[in-house]
């Protein structure tokens, strides 16, 4: 957190159908519905979560990422970060407090990458879901499906890898843990974190800006993997791969798709980075083993993103 | 163990470059070499199993299973059930002792899947690897690799699952746990077990006789499974398919290759079952979904058996 | 099963207030309610029970065990041990079918050990809760508490521990997995097994004739030892020890009261045992690691049972 | 990291003897001998940590803590932060360079508590314990005992916890994740952190100054907190407590001594913390739970601190 951003904070992303859809974040990966807005945008978070969203869902005609939002210590670094953005060459643009219901003014931004970004630092704070904040329990009763622990982070596929890694790098103080580098070695994913994290966002190089390849939200052991797993049979969600573990930071995964072709990860585990560790990184040949570690090849899939 | 067959006691498999076979039997599956014959032969066992050996490997032009033996409570037992063999429609032979070291007489015959199978009623016990017998500690010191815990059971494919399935029910006291019927309601697998196991030895219909699908080994936990799955990688040992878990038996498992071909199985988990238990019934259409659990499907390397 | 014994089937449990029981054996330990009779008693299975019910609570002025039934091959088997329990010199007694709701006729019998056994062969089976016999899933949703999967076994306090292990040695079949021998080499504890299973039922040396230590309830994996111990502090449950490991049998543990008295367990794990494996034996001078592994000393309740 | 200060990064430890102590923190809990000096003392780090060492043993003539050192980004954060250090009042001390072999310049002061701390910005990095920065592996083969992930966090006792939180606060940028009120509402306990950790650096009121309750190491999983535990019975090594959970953050732990005495802990999972997170409180009425969740009660050795 050099530059005063913290963490994701929240993403939106369009589904078709709206109850469906709530089967598969709600129901299945276990979020909590929180509030609903006029727009018909349904507001849910993950349990330890103090904020009182993270994830926005909006029905639309096709799927995908409308924006990421990266929450920031106070409004203060809001400007300073809205003046160095500009700087470095982006286009920003404020939207006003309670455009998104109960959060503080964003201000947004594109990638090179062709991605929507905001900052904000202000969202309403409910507590973490079902537990006091004072002598609290160890885990609340309740919860449903997989209990998603926390939002984590996205991976994004788009043109200018190493413009966008500069922006996130420069302007918004992040690290990059990890990344791919191809025979030329130019770097073609940037796994970038603002915390200690392995990633709090990852982009991977593809022609077509604007990609959106997954959400993904933290489970908290192995087991909780696998009874993911158990219940995208169960429930017969479309499975993309696992359980399984990444190389690139050595989470423990499972993809799957939501109703509407979106992408979810569930994972667990993977590293730690430091401002001060070096750069761990994967060379394109052993791409297969970065991405999946146990099969060490791609699966089909895997460069299959939505607009 | 309703006619005194206790469990699976040992296997023999071929292999065609013995010291490559300790590598993947013995350093990567965490086996302990406890003897060599004259023949070549290497004897193994897992470090929980009382008896000296559980697998035996024999240096052979092609790979592939050469006979899975029974160990049963004593030697009136092997003699009724010699009697009941034959009577059955068998052809027994009784191999003498010491013909495989350290192990009493064997009466060995095919059962109609063209699979070679022993009983036997004694063999050398040496105790649990790095344990003694009094005041146990709960887990030796100087395992290596996925340090399997036991021997547990073969998977083989050839015809005539029905007569099979008698022979094992009928005349050696085995339950079928499981099943898988086809359209027509015939049995095209038998997963049958003399213990409350969900399988010591398991059928699974084919045109070819006496093919071997995998000799399977049981790990403690999940998260062995995990690491189990972790060393094939850096490795860079054959991964058929997982970490992921069956649906027949529930077991959690992973699937891979000795450096012959032969294929190994390491898993944890899985039901139980008591002879006064129904038969659990998998349908046909879902076998995609009885063998991996997670991906539904059968992967195109399911069919591929040695011989 | 060298006599056709397969498992314990049943028992039966003295509670003082029902509601506050159904809290603790259905809320807390997961067992489902599967009905009632017209004495008040309330019958509840774990899931993957086949039979009807496994725990009786029976509403009365002290706690304590009422009885333990196992569960035989068949009727033949029950009239054979009969004969054999008479000649051993109990006397035994034939309680009519549906004494206990949807059982068959038991045959009671008292161990010098002064505990009410009773042997029956048939009881209404109402398969696995929650999952079909046919392509069945993994697990069934809408589980409690702990969400115990088996009834496991007893602990038993009472005099003359040798003339208890005959009667379950020589006629009941069972073998004793393990021991505690004193400084003469007097048995003074023997846990018994008629399965694969470290213990189907044990009995530790006290003056106290037809004492009651616990009755025990099998989960699936160490994490579910640790949810368990977390849910005992969130409901303000009385906790003996725990969680922690067993030296006896290796099992990993934890003890604590349901609001009568009685002392529960729940665990996982633990070692395996078959009639050709030699007795494991623990001194009395590591009775507490044989006990408590961790500790390696008793707490100061361990001795205290109940009538 | 509000202020520059990135993680613990060294302890160093007094032993009483040298050899006893490498079999506690190398053999038994994992720690890798990286280099010795010409004091005499040993520098061992855990595996995934990049810097060449986080424990220095050193020898005398009684145990306890000598020093913790905080890393931080760079050498003008050293500086500045010394200057804020000594108008907060506290006497600053400049320790050269290779002092410490392979660290730079550190900056020493002392708590309000009376406890000595660091700041250094650079030390040799020797890179995550066998493993490569090019496309490594998930872990590393060879390591010993528990496998310490990295070193953590201490806890320590000593007066004026108020201000000492106030020094780790407006000085070093911490916030206070956790903390512990007495029936006055004053704060009795800190837990401090500069990452998104539950704690980096914990302190307890107590009434002499200078005291060391235990050095933490973090494992992965609540089995890998198992085979800790199973370790410390088959080494003979004193537990203190555990397996267990704390109240506060909810890490799953397990206490034990060094053969000097000083106690150690390993640990694994537990809450996570951002700036703008409020502060969790526990009550002294809870705090036996907050300490030991499941057992709710502090053990008698809990408030025995070193010197």
């Amino acid at each position: 957190m050099k530059k005063g951003v913290m963490r994701p904070g929240h993403v939106q992303i369009r589904v078709l159908d709206m109850e469906e859809a709530l089967k598969h974040y709600r129901d299945l990966i276990g979020l909590i519905e929180m509030d609903r807005d006029d727009q018909g945008r349904v507001y849910l978070k993950a349990w330890t979560e103090v904020d009182k969203y993270s994830v926005i869902l909006r029905e639309a005609d096709e799927p995908g990422l409308d924006f990421i939002g990266f929450k920031c210590l106070n409004e203060n670094t809001l400007d300073k970060l809205n003046i160095d953005l500009i700087e470095f060459g982006c286009r920003t643009k404020e939207l006003p407090a309670n455009n998104l219901k109960d959060c503080g003014r964003r201000i947004q931004f594109t990638t090179p990458t062709g991605h929507t970004f905001e900052l904000f630092a202000n969202k309403k704070q409910t507590g973490k879901w079902g537990l006091e904040n004072v002598n609290p329990e160890a885990w609340p009763e309740g919860l449903t499906g997989m209990k998603a622990v926390r939002f984590d982070h996205c991976l994004l596929y788009g043109p200018d890898i190493e413009k966008t890694t500069q922006l996130f790098c420069n302007v918004l103080g992040f690290d990059v843990a990890e990344q791919v580098i191809d025979e030329n070695n130019v770097r073609i994913s940037s796994f970038l974190t603002c915390s200690s994290k392995a990633h709090d966002i990852a982009f991977i190089n593809h022609d077509e800006p604007g990609k959106f390849h997954h959400a993904s939200f933290w489970l908290e052991t192995w087991e909780d993997i696998l009874r993911a797993a158990d219940l995208i049979s169960m429930k017969d969600v479309a499975l993309d791969i696992g359980p399984t573990r990444h190389g690139l930071t050595h989470g423990k995964t499972i993809y799957f798709f939501d109703p509407s072709g979106n992408r979810s990860e569930v994972f667990c585990g993977g590293d730690y980075h430091y401002p001060d560790h070096p750069t761990v990184t994967w060379q394109a040949e052993a791409l297969g083993k970065a991405i999946f570690y146990h099969d060490r090849a791609l699966n089909e899939r895997f460069l299959t993103v939505l607009t």
